[in-house]
C-alpha cells in the first residue's frame, strides 16, 4: 500500500495548556501506554471541547475503602478539574457470576441488592473525591445482558488463545500445569468490551490491571474505535514508610476514621513519604508542589508543608472546619513542645492483645527497664501520638506510634502483629 | 469412602437379546467407548421399556448427501429398529454465527432460512434411510439463545483449558504456535452442551468427532445426568476400493443418482469391499450377513450377493420396484455374457475433459495399439458398463468402468483424474 492511501489522522496542536495537563496526569502514575496518543486525545479535546471519557472499573465486592484506594479516584478527580468525563463501570455481570467453577472462595455470587448496596457505598465514599456532577455510573449488564451467547462467541473470535495466554498469571499456572477454567480467560475479553461499549478515551486502574487494560484496547480497535490510553497507578506506601497501605498491616487510614485520628495519622509519616503522597493524594497543582518543595530546600520546616498535607485530606474526607480543629488540637497535643526533625524509628511486635504500655516503653528503648517505664507513666512522663498516658495497665494495639518518654526522648514505633 | 457408603447403580440383566442388539450395534462401527455402559443402558431399556435417546449432531451447510454420509444414518435406523428413539440435532446456532473470525471461508454465516432449507434437504435425504416416525428434529438455538452469555460463562467455568487443549488439532497448532482464535475453544463446549440440553444416551459421529463427543460426556456427567456412551463410525471407501468415498475422488454413489446407475456402481464393487458395505450399509440382520458368507464360501457366486445388496440400496432410495427393473435392465444389457470373476483391475489417469474411448482403450492394454482399438469399436466389439459403444469420438469422464473387449477381455479400470 502506497503511503498516500493511508489517511492520516489530523494533528491538533499541542498547546502549553496540554502539556500542562500531560505533567499532572502523568504525576505520580506507574505506567503510561500510548502517551503520544494521550497527548493528541489530550489535544482534540481542547481543540474541540468534547470532553475525554475516562472509565474505572470496578468489582463491587468491598465498598470499604481506605486512603489506598483513593489514588486512582484522585487521578480521576485530576482529570474532572480538567475538564473531562469520569465512568465508574460497575461489573455487575460478573459479580452476579462470581467465580461459577466454585475454586475462588473470595469471589461469591452477589445478588442483585448486595451489588447495589456495595456499589452504593463505593460511590458514597468516592464521591468524597469526585466531582459528582462529572461522574457517569454506568452498569456493565447493560451491553453483556444483550450480548448473549452468540455476542459472546464474536466476541471470543477476536481474540487468540496465545495472546491471553500472555498475561503473567495466566502463562505460569499454564506452564505449571495449573488448572485455568475456561471462563477465567473470557473474563479479561468481557472487560475488556466493557471499553469498547463505552467508547472510552482512557482507563485506569491498579498495575495489576494492565493486561486487562491493554485486551480493552485492542478490541476498541477490532471494533473500529480509536483505542483507549491506558494508565496504570502504584500502590500507596502505609504508615509505616514500607508496605503498601492495607487493613491486615495495619498501616492505613480509613477514608471514615475521625478528622483527630486522620490528621495525626498523616503527621506521624515521614518526610520522604509525604511528598510521594503529595503526588498521589493531594489535588494541588504541579507548580504549588515543586513551590513547596523550594521552600523547603530554603529552609520551611517539612512540618509544616505535612500540616497541610494532612489538612488538605482531612477536609476532603470531612469538612474545612474539622480540618482546623484537627490542627489546633493536634497542636495543643504538642503544646509542651513540637516533634523534633528526624526522631529515630523502629518497628516492634506483638500478639493480638496488644503490647501492656510499660513493656512498650521498654521496648522501645526509651527506658532501660519496666519498672522505669512504670514509674515514668505515673509521674505523667508517657505520651502516645501526643496524648499523656497514665493508666499504667493501657494496652496497645498495632498501629504506628509517636512515643514520647520525659521532655527530650522520642521515637516513632511501629507495632505490628508478630 | 467406604465401599458401602457409594450407592451401587441397579445392575439390570444382560439377556440374550440383549447381547444380540450389541453385536449389531457394534457392527462396522470405527470405536464404541464405554462398551460396558450401553449394555446396560440397553439392558435397563429392555427391562423398562424406556427407548434411548440416540443423538447424531448435524452442521446444515452441505445438504447434499451420498451414499458416504450414509453409513452413520444407517447405523441410526438400527437403533430405530431395535426401538429407540433417533434425535437429529441441528446446530443452527452455531450455524448462524458462522467462523466470526472470517479465517475459515468453508463456513461463512447462514442466514435463518438457509438453514431450515439445508436442513430440510437433509431431514428429506436422511429419511430414505431412517425412520421418520422414530426420529425427533431439535435445533440447538433453543436452548443456546436462551443460555446467554452469563451461561455460557458458567458453562466455560466446568472444563479446562488444558482439557480442550487435548483435542488433537488444538494441541498441534498450539505447540506450533499457530492462532487458536478463542471462539474456537468455546465450539466443543457448546457442542457438548447440545447432549446435556438433550439427555442424550449415545452420540454418533465420524471418528473425527471422537474428542468433541467426550466433552459432551464430561459436561453431562458435571449436570449431574449419566453420561452418553459414544459411537464412532469410519468412513465409506468408495467405489475405487481405495479412497474414501467423496465428490472430489469421483468414486461414489449419490443419493439421488438413478436406480440403472446406482445398481451399476454397486455391482462394479470388489468382493472384498462388498462385505464391508455390507456391514455399513445394509440393515440385514448380522445372522443373515453371515448366512450369505457361509453360502459364498459353499460356491455361491459372491456376484448373486452383489446383486442383493444393489437391490437393497436401489430399494432404499427409490422403490422395490426400481430395484427389480435395474436388477433386469444390468442383466439385460450383460445378455452377452456375465462379468467373469475376478477380473484385473487397474487405476489410470486423464485430464479435466476426459480421456477418447479408443485413447481409454488402448492405454487399458487389452489391444496393443490405438488403431485396433478404433477397429474394435466400429466393429461394435467395445463394451463400457456392458453397454456397447461405437461413437469413436465419445470421452470417458472420471469414473470406474467395467471395460470388455470381445467376448473374453475384461478389466476394471479406476479412471482418476490426474
Amino acid at each position: 500500500m502506497s503511503e498516500t492511501a493511508t489517511a492520516k489522522p489530523e494533528k491538533f496542536p499541542v498547546t502549553p495548556e496540554v502539556k500542562k495537563a500531560m505533567a499532572l496526569i502523568k504525576r505520580g502514575i506507574d505506567t503510561l501506554l500510548m502517551e503520544e496518543d494521550l497527548e493528541q486525545k489530550l489535544a482534540r479535546s481542547a481543540a474541540t471541547g468534547k470532553p475525554l471519557r475516562v472509565k474505572l472499573g470496578l468489582d463491587p465486592t468491598a465498598p470499604d475503602i481506605h486512603l489506598g484506594h483513593t489514588v486512582v479516584l484522585n487521578k480521576l478527580r485530576q482529570f474532572q478539574n480538567l475538564g473531562h468525563k469520569v465512568i465508574f463501570l460497575i461489573g455487575d455481570f460478573t459479580s452476579a457470576i462470581g467465580d461459577p467453577s466454585g475454586r475462588n472462595t473470595t469471589r461469591p455470587p452477589l445478588t442483585r441488592e448486595q451489588i447495589e448496596t456495595n456499589a452504593k457505598t463505593y460511590l458514597d465514599q468516592a464521591s468524597l473525591v469526585l466531582d459528582r456532577e462529572k461522574t457517569e455510573v454506568r452498569y456493565n449488564s447493560e451491553w453483556t445482558n444483550e450480548l448473549g451467547a452468540d455476542g459472546l462467541i464474536k466476541l471470543a473470535s477476536r481474540y487468540t488463545l496465545a495472546r491471553l495466554l500472555e498475561r503473567d498469571d495466566f502463562s505460569k499456572r499454564y506452564a505449571e500445569n495449573a488448572p485455568i477454567a475456561m471462563h477465567e480467560l473470557l473474563y479479561p475479553l468481557m472487560q475488556g468490551y466493557d471499553s469498547v461499549a463505552l467508547e472510552s478515551d482512557v482507563e485506569l486502574g491498579g498495575s495489576d490491571q494492565r493486561f486487562n487494560l491493554l485486551v480493552g484496547r485492542e478490541l476498541q480497535r477490532q471494533y473500529g474505535q480509536e483505542p483507549q490510553c491506558i494508565i496504570t497507578m502504584p500502590l500507596l506506601v502505609g504508615l509505616d514508610g514500607t508496605n503498601k497501605m492495607s487493613k491486615s498491616k495495619h498501616n492505613y487510614i480509613g477514608i471514615t476514621d475521625k478528622p483527630d485520628d486522620m490528621f495525626g495519622k498523616v503527621m506521624s509519616i515521614s518526610d520522604e513519604l509525604m511528598w510521594n503522597w503529595y503526588d498521589l493524594l493531594s489535588l494541588k497543582s504541579n507548580e504549588e508542589i515543586d513551590q513547596l518543595k523550594t521552600d523547603c530546600l530554603n529552609g520551611r520546616n517539612p512540618r509544616d508543608v505535612k500540616v497541610l498535607l494532612a489538612k488538605e485530606i482531612v477536609e476532603r474526607f470531612h469538612s474545612k472546619e474539622d480540618a482546623d480543629k484537627a490542627e489546633a488540637e493536634f497542636n495543643n497535643r504538642f503544646r509542651h513542645g513540637a516533634i523534633p526533625e528526624n526522631i529515630p524509628e523502629i518497628t516492634m511486635t506483638c500478639s493480638e492483645e496488644g503490647l501492656p504500655f510499660p513493656k512498650f516503653i521498654k521496648n522501645s528503648g526509651l527506658v532501660p527497664t519496666t519498672s522505669e517505664a512504670n514509674r515514668t507513666i505515673q509521674q505523667g512522663g508517657a505520651y502516645l501520638n501526643g496524648d499523656r498516658i497514665t493508666d499504667r495497665t493501657f494496652c496497645v494495639k498495632p498501629d504506628t506510634y509517636t512515643l514520647q518518654v520525659g521532655k527530650r526522648k522520642w521515637i516513632r514505633v511501629n507495632l505490628v502483629l508478630e
